[in-house]
């Protein structure tokens, strides 16, 4: 029953902005939806990359863990990967990589990357999960954790929503890392350089889910939040 | 396989404010998401309203028409119809109405209202179905028609979409309406009171769905568009 054309999104990063931050799916009935993604745990406990169906989480003291099926999220994204060859790139900069991306397909639906290859001067990010009662999005990711590597092996796997979207999902780029050597990763600020294989898996469905179940966030006033301000200070 | 907890969305408003009206979808595909919903036509042809899998369009000379399997649509929304009863409703006015519902529901999650009943001074819309090279939404909806009956019995179909999505979706209400007698309906604009049952269903899950075969869809740069400016005029 697997699905390549659809991205399931579980929650929004509209509901981390004011510390919505409670595990409202477990990765048990996240992985039913998908074998490759991202998102991030119960109180911003790291940043997760799965990949092949095994979901790594980065903490904020840079270990990579593998966990497991009762571990909870508040927001995530996945999908079935079936990507296809898009293009090669050799020594290119972050925003080169993005702006040839662009060229190659369309920027009104949504799709994944993913880049297997040499990096240099990457630098990412881990944030350290908090408690109830959380904090706000950009008063939590002060305390976040910054990693960075000289040089590096591993896998970049992006999410791409239209900005026609923004809100639902961030509009632009969204990437998350992880070495070869499952030794470094996270949710990527940026790189110097990247060399190496370009695949694009494009999709036609976003199911957006909702946690309808969380009373926290059903009953939440959001009027008086600068969502998409703050969304973008803190991505 | 019906799953009742699931809005599916065709399109998006977005695409409707340049004039992106191609017709992206048919009747027959739509209706295997749900018996339920609303929509327009390709070029804006008309406001439809479907109950219990009846697809009814109400075209720009008032006329209510069945529309067959191959009638395209750029835009629509559709669900299995599966109400709970929410309140009673008695000589109320469409703000009351529409505050009743939310101190009533979470405005956090997408949800339909079905209200049957008796409506008076009730005001509608239809466009007259434009050609290509299709005007932009603004442009299109200066030929609309008005039409308005003092009571009337009939069916006011609404899909609520949470702030947070205004631009995948409007945030707010959209209310189409369709009389029992099926001569009178269309894009609901106003009216003066409503009284009836009102039914609820909530969704957990937006399935947005992409016309990505459509060219001038994939191809269209919309940075240049205040695209949620003009929804918020035209809609």
């Amino acid at each position: 029953m697997s699905n390549t054309n659809i991205l399931y999104q579980h929650g929004t990063l509209a509901l981390l902005v004011p510390g919505l931050l409670d595990g409202t799916i477990t990765m048990k009935e996240l992985l039913s939806h998908g074998d490759t993604g991202i998102g991030t745990g119960e109180g911003l406990d790291g940043e997760l990359v799965i990949l092949d169906g095994t979901p790594y989480q980065v903490d904020s003291n840079g270990n990579v863990n593998i966990v497991k099926n009762d571990f909870t999220l508040p927001f995530a994204n996945i999908h079935f990967g079936s990507y296809q060859p898009l293009t090669n790139v050799d020594g290119i900069s972050q925003k080169e990589l993005e702006e040839k991306i662009l060229s190659l397909t369309s920027a009104n639906t949504f799709f994944s990357i993913e880049l297997h290859g040499q990096f240099t001067n990457v630098k990412t990010r881990a944030v350290k999960k908090s408690h109830k009662p959380y904090d706000t999005l950009a008063k939590t990711a002060e305390s976040q954790s910054i990693f960075e590597k000289d040089t590096v092996t591993g896998t970049l796997l992006s999410y791409y929503s239209p900005e026609i979207f923004d809100g639902a999902a961030v509009g632009g780029f969204h990437h998350h890392f992880l070495s070869d050597e499952h030794d470094f990763g996270g949710h990527l600020l940026s790189f110097g350089t990247a060399s190496g294989d370009v695949k694009l898996q494009q999709f036609d469905t976003l199911e957006q889910h909702l946690p309808v179940k969380n009373q926290s966030y059903m009953d939440f006033d959001f009027s008086g939040e600068d969502i998409l301000g703050d969304i973008h200070k803190s991505e």
